[in-house]
């Protein structure tokens, strides 16, 4: 199943009162950048065979669209990494260490811009190592990574001499946490400065919780006093949009809907649509709390 | 300059008090699907040449990033339209008339649908026809134009005995107005009613003023009883963001800045970006109203 | 019970199976400014007896206090009809019909401006006849109503040549009905015509659809465009908070709550709360939808 | 001149160049629960005289009304503490220290319950100290008050022992501050515990800043976790709405009005107002920063 972390499955438990699948973290794309389309033909299948219930995600049901293709922030990427001036500046990005399918993009981009990339942050190492070990891509050869504190704080210093116009660095911290690579820098804590117009890219959605956003603001308001520009949202999510979740549930016609992965707003909006289709709430379509136990 | 209206230009006026460029109504868009990419050498020239006042469009002032280019828009429709399973179903998509790189790109997908496209609405002709005049894009033997409501009656009518899934519908209609094509549509006005799970496209925003508020809740209201499916947004600006607008003031780096297009809350969001790069506020940059004459 | 309507009830329905509660409608008043509080001595003793299910309004369960007295509402009514400069100045007061305890503070407070009160407007006259006909309030020989457009555009003229500063006018249209007295008085479809600082008093506020929105916003254009003072939601709501309906199910402790009179953001947020206080969604408390059968 | 910090004065500089007054801080109650009213003859004869700049407060420009009486904030609170029941319960309440009147009104209610009322924290003692030194209220002998951490604590303690349901305690803390008493009392830093359905009121309202967001987040989260029950804003502010401001401009007639007080969006609305009433953006009305220097 495409998501914005590869190896997503969408799991059929086929027992013997019938069969469950359980469908959180999925979107449909057909233009992914990374991995295989998701398989229509096995969902159709299964839909055939007969499922007794679906439990599925929520997050975007209330979003009247399609989630759009990884391939639409592909492009967003492109025309802020190629598309704006950042000649004599540091360009400086940051997205989810998970998202292999970004980064990917992002190292074939920082290779067009003529620039070398360095991924500065431990998880960043911990999941492309992972990445590359199980050969889903590579990394090794075009990408420089740094882990720990010392090492990274070393090579920012090596790299403000050499100028730090020929690099993309890709570092941790997007939601603006305070331990990680993008905030220290911000705070100069790795003797690093923003010269002025520096860009920063933020990959990435603020996940909405009083902390990040407390977290963005701070560490937005550093990097502008530092006089650096900021490029927000250049994002799309791996989550299934109302028309997506509408797809699935035409190809799998569960008799009973559980709608997951949200808060009440979000599995009440997955409750409309499911009403929308014909299903009726709690007699086909049930919502459910943490530790409820629900026999069919 | 690039816009979402083709034929954009920005104006310098030169007089022997200085030179004043007018700056509403663009983005730096170096990706563009239609047309050439902005002279951005010329706007250097005019830089060195010296500015005495840019007045500039402040719209999405507030807006910490690049307006994306539009063809990030090209794959946003691509994805609606390719990505997503609409065999058998009619899909009607309603955008700007006047958006000429739009309305190509339309016409492009329609033909990967293998879907016959047509126009419904006097002012998609209008414009297309214009366009068509001067040369920017060819549309006629391509795509078949239908203007006035009694043809449009008819047209409808032939088409849904022929199957409306071999069609690729091109309405006017996109804010909810009562009197347009897809109102009328919605209300059954024109004979034609939507099937279960036909497609609706809104490549647009909504406009934000109450009436179009009201008039969008009570399209798609209308849309939704008939069971159709609604995909939103599909869509990207046409005007610059606060990193375009930035860019701009770097290359004409003019003496005054007079933020334009815009309710007060834009304007400000744009002095307050003048203010980072340097300008003082009453000073050098100058909050004005309709109708207000300012002295250089 | 209390609530914006007087000789409000909540209904216990005894029946061999066990009682069940209906308690949309109410807000827990000990200040009403009309009637009597809530009895809150046979609650506990309903509570006493054995409750099986409850339903009950959810429209406030998100706000976290307890719905202010109506006694809150006269005061802020005080404060803006005596406590602002209106001499020489016409006053018009628009709210609900039916709040007859509202309607009553307003006579009081027009006799203290020293202005003689007219009704104008059909609702207004149905419910202020209904309620002097059950005894409830008194406004006749203390009120003028007038109910019918041609007499109303007859009265307005009379009043405006003896001066419109020796009245208190309460017309019909808060939430800005086109064919309602404010909003015909506002187009000067009566031949009234604001003068510069009129005040205009809503004392309600707007009932969140997009067509009250853009009636209202209509309304306060035109009456700004005329000149006029708009004093906006001088207003307290006749429904419970969520510490209202806290007291309630400490009051009766239901086997079973059956969040009502909501969408379902609302009927959520009611749940929530009934999951604070030990129930169990799907075992003890029960979102329903409209025509739900639901079996004990 | 009225506002929620006693003594507060409306300062009308008067140079050989003419008058310019100063007004931030205020709004205009004629029913003030402590001190005098607004001395409107004072204004009307200084708009007599003539003035050449107003600099206002534009806090609350954007809100169509009067700001509420100081005596609606009262009423809110009479409702809140005699009109639910807290019988058996610990009543806590935090507000603005600095709020003399506020807490005078909380002191009379207190008696009202027939609870004694504590004052826990330093600034309160600061504010409250310095109230009755200059004769303005009488809080000793009706209120004690603990200041230091030690002290409290112990307090805390006793005060358990004796039943917490025979006090009224004023604590401080109402924006989520981590080292106020009642973030303390809720992380049980002082050894005290709330009890199940215990009354926390917060007086104030939210000062919309993302630190305090998260703060009061993180607060109310702890506060929830405990079982006790939470009343917020239950408070009125002490700033001038936008129809206060009106009648001061129409009290003094300035030439030149100064929006202060403000972010752009606030000092913008107030610049509405004044053009509403007859000034020039630019001309008499004007929009400045912080450091800019003006000459008239």
């Amino acid at each position: 199943m495409t998501h914005s972390t590869p190896q997503t499955v969408m799991v059929a438990a086929h027992t013997k009162h019938g069969t469950v699948v359980y469908a959180n973290d999925f979107k449909f794309d057909l233009y992914p950048t990374l991995g295989d389309k998701p398989n229509f033909r096995r969902l159709a299948e299964l839909g055939e065979e007969g499922i007794t219930a679906l439990i599925v995600d929520s997050t975007y049901a209330k979003d009247h669209r399609k989630m759009p293709s990884e391939s639409v922030a592909r492009e967003l990427l492109k025309d802020v990494l190629l598309g704006t001036n950042s000649s004599g500046k540091a360009v400086i990005l940051t997205t989810f260490s998970s998202h292999i399918a970004r980064l990917k993009s992002i190292v074939e981009l920082g290779r067009k811009m003529g620039r070398k990339v360095i991924f500065l942050g431990r998880s960043l190492s911990k999941y492309v190592d992972a990445a590359e070990e199980v050969g889903l891509a590579k990394f090794s050869g075009q990408v420089e990574a740094v882990k720990f504190s010392k090492n990274i704080k070393r090579r920012l210093k090596k790299l403000m001499d050499e100028g730090t116009e020929k690099y993309l660095l890709v570092v941790t911290g997007h939601q603006g946490e305070p331990k990680a690579v993008l905030s220290k820098m911000a705070s100069q804590d790795f003797g690093f400065r923003f010269s002025y117009e520096d860009h920063v890219v933020f990959s990435c959605t603020v996940i909405p919780t009083p902390t990040n956003r407390m977290n963005r603001e701070r560490l937005e308001a550093a990097i502008k006093a530092s006089g650096a520009r900021i490029f927000r949202d250049i994002h799309v999510s791996g989550h299934a949009a109302r028309e997506d979740i509408r797809d699935l549930i035409n190809f799998l016609k569960p008799e009973n809907i559980i709608p997951a992965h949200g808060d009440t707003g979000m599995t009440s909006a997955l409750c409309e649509l499911a009403e929308e289709m014909g299903y009726k709430a709690n007699k086909t379509v049930h919502i459910l709390r943490n530790g409820n136990l629900f026999k069919l």
